[in-house]
């Protein structure tokens, strides 16, 4: 069986499952980029009541930002599409738990939070297609330099429905011209993670002042001759979410994702 | 039978046979940028003896400049597999006649010059993917305008054979980023048609220094906010055979090019 490592990290996973279960006993607490590399990583919201049936619906309205892969059964916390026994509550490395939009924790687990009403959310993630640019030959600085992708608020309104709107989030990977045009050709065939750029080049041309401060993640510096190419990005809808004020929601701590059991290649 | 127009032309076209005929009664003589939308335009390029079978390694070492549609057997001037009763000598609205690499004439046909060891090749052009751009949305400036596209030699190598080398040529559109990641996606689907772009951005990074002097067809503004965004051309093979010299060459007029009746979609 194949190992999956990242440059730089500490643990190696056989399998999606072995991570999972990692997560879920407290082994792994950090960042899943470049981890099982080949599996779909997945953002992950948690909603009640009505929040969940109008947060379906921004989904289906802003599908780049929100490529939606699974929804629970209300009250049941099981991702039954995405592999082998995922809970919900525990498997996600981080989580991050805010109430009333204000973040209040940032545990392990959150199955004490989980209640009968409650729906859980995968959407898609730009960690699914780095195995396929790597494949091809793109290289991707952040993984090489062992950092979590840089992400920003863009000034790019996403469609709003009557209590969720706001900007769009976007992640960056800095690339010379022909690795970009490349990048642009694979993500396009791989709309449920997050498909081809929504942009390249001029960062105040999406309202991005300063790419040396992302507002999630970790700076990556562009050098002469690249351009930066800016994908939707999954913390679009968390960002959205926490700016409606909802009594209770539950994510992923950026960065922080799900791991499935689905092949990347099956995206395509 | 819908009526092929384009935007400024005087004539319009029931079908590419109709407009084959008129080049070949001498009526139709312009560029064809536009004309019989939908349908494949093809480069010409025609050789004797030892030339033509070196000119064929060259097209199968260099497809993004040279994506071979059709070849003729020698000294038959027909091309077979691209659509109704196609003469090679006739059917081209405008040729150019090359001696030892010197334009020597540019004839309306060259049934005159055509020996038993002649052989036509047919090469993809980026005109076939222009219609499945428009069809998508993304505006053609160089077709608002009714100019020929506009081209450039390039500081890039093409990979030679013992007589044939040189630098690329390539055709530039200028778009908004939103349409160049579109179009890349679209013409990543035609590899027939030249592909995806080979740059974007800087004119520098691939050697041309001033946008506003193509080497061959009409400059077109880019405008603020916009990227020029680059193809491999078919003028490429056109310019490296020229230099080589031999002793007689026989291509298209640039941008007067063969209208096959292949339809675009079936490039994709």
């Amino acid at each position: 069986m194949p190992v999956h490592t990242r440059p730089g990290a500490s643990v190696a996973y056989a399998n999606p499952y072995s991570a999972r279960l990692a997560a879920r006993s407290g082994v792994l607490r950090g960042h899943t980029s470049g981890l099982c590399d080949g599996y779909v990583q997945a953002n992950i919201v948690m909603l009640r009541d009505t929040w969940a049936n109008e947060f379906l619906r921004f989904c289906q309205l802003n599908p780049k930002p929100c490529p939606l892969l699974d929804v629970t059964e209300p009250g049941v916390p099981v991702f039954r599409h995405l592999g082998q026994d995922v809970d919900v509550r525990r498997d996600v490395p981080r989580y991050r738990v805010y109430r009333n939009g204000e973040l209040a924790d940032e545990p392990a687990d959150v199955e004490a939070l989980w209640t009968d009403d409650m729906v859980a959310f995968a959407i898609g993630c730009s960690f699914s297609f780095e195995h396929a640019l790597m494949e091809a030959g793109v290289p991707l600085r952040h993984i090489a330099m062992s950092r979590n992708v840089a992400m920003y608020r863009t000034s790019v309104d996403t469609i709003g429905t009557s209590r969720l709107a706001g900007k769009l989030v976007v992640s960056m990977r800095p690339m010379s011209v022909p690795d970009a045009i490349r990048a642009i050709e694979i993500t396009s065939r791989m709309p449920r993670a997050h498909g081809a750029p929504v942009h390249f080049g001029d960062p105040a041309a999406i309202g991005i002042a300063d790419l040396a401060q992302p507002d999630w993640g970790d700076a990556v510096p562009v050098q002469p001759g690249e351009v930066p190419v800016f994908w939707a990005c999954g913390v679009t809808p968390q960002a959205v979410v926490q700016q409606a004020r909802p009594e209770l929601c539950i994510t992923h701590a950026p960065g922080h994702m799900l791991i499935t059991d689905l092949r990347t290649a099956a995206l395509a």
